[in-house]
């Protein structure tokens, strides 16, 4: 017996049927096989107009709760049972994060936010949002929007000696995503050879891919290309500007031994991970490895998280002759992974110069605040010592009293200020040097919050002034 | 001898020193274990300041090609030779896209762009790039930012009555790219199970990370789960609302087939990519393939390529409780591919009912189109057929005389009209019934357009009236 409500406002009197019939149908109480009342019939039957059945029998139809056969009508189809139907289900609560009584964060991933230029950008958004130019709802080209690889390339050429052309950039959502189109294109025999310590959720997508990993320590000048000899087949991912987490940078002996090392063989590239390279505060910015690679050995590999938000997941990488042969033969089947729209945001906000000039009022920023904080440090020259502080985000901080990384993390915690390990980042064993040394970021952090942030280490570490 | 020139105002004076004893340390007139001049000497010796004399140094330093010995000076460091410095080169010119006198394109990809609401877009844009919000410049959540979440599975719930919570809910960039993270998480043993044809190249990242990949042929209802039987471990790959290319709706007896034949083992899940599912224009949309599911086997795929704009890349998948479980321990640690700040735009012209109204708009103007497409082909109905026209944006047509796939698109093109061959989209040989069929999308053509494109197609294809 089919009951419809006239009455309903939401759901309409065609929809009502359609959900009654499929019930009879799903319960069986219309089997199989059985025919179903002509449309004026049914409409008859319950005094609805035959629009009404129309439409419900039209619905039953495309969803194939019943077939029709010419000059005969409608009959229900086969359908096998469904164990049960589905339940609502409550949504469940999202997690609650845990609440936080930290005051003070020196976390290394944040940046100023009050310095960034938000006119602008809102201007340069407004203007590129333009209904005139066709192509701005189109899918971007996979490899990046044409206008954004020629500002990054000019931009790479001026600021860190790369030599590239529009064509071997690569435009990816976030360094991760370069990684995994990396491994991607490169054949499974190829290792990665990382250094130790490293941000080390990047090894997971090559060995996920099959890619085989080997860990370098690494001593005080970086990664030595003597660890390398022997290995063929590998890509050696290092970041010689700013070593994360370590903070040192490359000498160029280091650097030319490692190129020479890469000349030797068809098989072995480097990656160099370049992700804060705008940031060098007491010499220029040192020339990349890959302004030194004549050979097409390196990949370079850059971001704009550090330059202008994370929120922004805009990567790229530029790749030497052979792996972009390979790129083009491997990836170029794929759907692009960044906006279109926020490329051509990103190509203008370059292209008008406020890139560059952004870049260096946060320089002189970040120079500002890692002296603060380097100063009021040093009150504790005997206690600590710092290092790795010459660019990026963060310095290094090592208890020379022997404090374990555990105890100075602890320590700062319960003072409501958090610092961070390292030993997260070496694969294996923390080596006893490193183990009484934590990580301190500054950039996303006011004067008046490194101020307390350090008065308040003081107390939790009880270091006493010189 | 080592020329400084005080009138470059481009380098300045310490740099050019820098460079000067940079290259004289790289061509050995400056071996290595040699020291150099005392800052005081060089300076007298060159006319100038400490200053530039101490710039030049603590560069050259910081690169690592001289060192610092306390009390006594700076010695060059050793360093291998470069077999040769890295030239200037010239940027490749960029691949010209070859000229096109096609002057109607019948892409199934394109969407209407003039429809856009442009100025609701704008103004969501301008308020949400709001510098008062604190966690505007931050990196999302690598699941996605939870509002967007929240709108989408409340969408999701009441256009296609998929149930879920955001918890169950991962933002992506692009299809391509959550099918990335869905091989990435499942184990290599799964296999891909795939309706032939199919849009193909989804099917590379499965294969790149080991996953075997299986074809079943699609008869004129969609797959069929009798040929499913023995497998296991198994991701079956469909397009149940509107098949691509073919474009019929999988019947619900097959629906409920196949979520019987996934109940009947841990191992076996189902992935419905509802592509396209906004545009039906015949009878309401078909539930969701989801909507069934009440075991947990249903992954439900979705995305605003069509629905917004190809050039926004954010799509979204619903994850069951078991495949969740897997994404949180082998996932979350990367960091995540869509922009924070567009997930906001985002979730707010949803949060407005901005995205109801528009859907709703260009449901209607699509279904124009289509109707004014279909009228006008119907004029050949003898010699043509279209089938696949209920959903979506685009048809299938069918030469009844014979025509080969290969003539049609080639005599089109000829006549300046593109139209799509379907053949790339089987995985082997095309199957005899579909050697005479194109695809033709129209959702992006104005009347006037599809009036022109349809009269080329009649004079290139011979086509007589009835």
């Amino acid at each position: 017996m089919i009951i419809l409500n006239e009455q309903d406002r939401i759901m309409p009197m065609y929809l009502q049927l359609y959900a009654a019939l499929r019930d009879e149908i799903r319960s069986r109480i219309r089997p199989p096989g059985s025919r179903l009342p002509s449309r004026r019939r049914m409409a008859s039957e319950l005094s609805v107009s035959e629009s009404t059945v129309d439409g419900a029998y039209s619905q039953l139809l495309s969803e194939g709760y019943i077939r029709a056969v010419r000059g005969s009508g409608y009959y229900v189809c086969e359908i096998d049972d469904l164990i049960t139907f589905r339940s609502d289900t409550q949504p469940k609560d999202s997690d609650i994060s845990h609440s936080g009584k930290i005051e003070v964060d020196f976390s290394a991933s944040r940046i100023d936010h009050a310095g960034f230029p938000y006119n602008q950008w809102r201007k340069i958004q407004k203007n590129c949002f333009d209904e005139l130019q066709p192509e701005l709802l189109s899918s971007p080209p996979v490899q990046g929007y044409l206008p954004l690889r020629e500002e990054i390339a000019a931009y790479l050429f001026q600021a860190r000696g790369v030599h590239c052309s529009p064509d071997q950039l690569v435009i990816g959502a976030g360094t991760d995503h370069l990684l995994q189109i990396l491994s991607f294109i490169l054949d499974s025999h190829y290792s990665l050879t990382m250094e130790n310590p490293i941000y080390l959720s990047t090894v997971a997508h090559f060995e996920r891919l099959g890619h085989p990993v080997h860990f370098v320590d690494l001593d005080d000048q970086g990664l030595n290309a003597d660890e390398l000899e022997g290995l063929s087949h590998t890509l050696v991912y290092i970041t010689p500007s700013h070593q994360y987490p370590l903070g040192f940078s490359m000498p160029i002996s280091r650097r030319i031994r490692l190129l020479n090392w890469a000349n030797d063989g068809e098989d072995r590239f480097i990656l160099e991970d370049d992700y804060d390279s705008e940031f060098r505060y007491d010499s220029r910015p040192i020339a990349s490895l890959q302004s030194l690679d004549t050979a097409g050995r390196v990949i370079y590999l850059g971001s704009f998280s550090k330059a202008i938000a994370p929120s922004l997941r805009i990567s790229y990488m530029v790749l030497p002759e052979s792996l972009l042969t390979l790129y083009n033969e491997r990836y170029t089947a794929f759907s692009p992974a960044v906006s279109g729209f926020e490329q051509r945001v990103l190509a203008e906000f370059m292209h008008s110069g406020a890139f560059t000039a952004h870049v260096n009022r946060m320089r002189k920023l970040y120079r500002m605040r890692r002296a603060l904080l380097v100063d009021l440090l040093s009150a504790w020259n005997d206690q600590i010592r710092i290092s790795g502080e010459n660019a990026g985000h963060h310095l290094l901080l090592t208890d020379l009293r022997g404090w374990s990384e555990d105890e100075l993390c602890r320590c700062a915690c319960s003072a409501g200020v958090r610092v961070y390990p390292i030993s997260r980042c070496f694969h294996g064993e923390l080596p006893e040097r490193y183990r009484s040394t934590v990580l301190l970021g500054y950039a996303g952090l006011e004067p008046e919050e490194i101020r307390k942030g350090v008065s308040r280490l003081k107390v939790a570490w009880k270091l006493h002034n010189v």
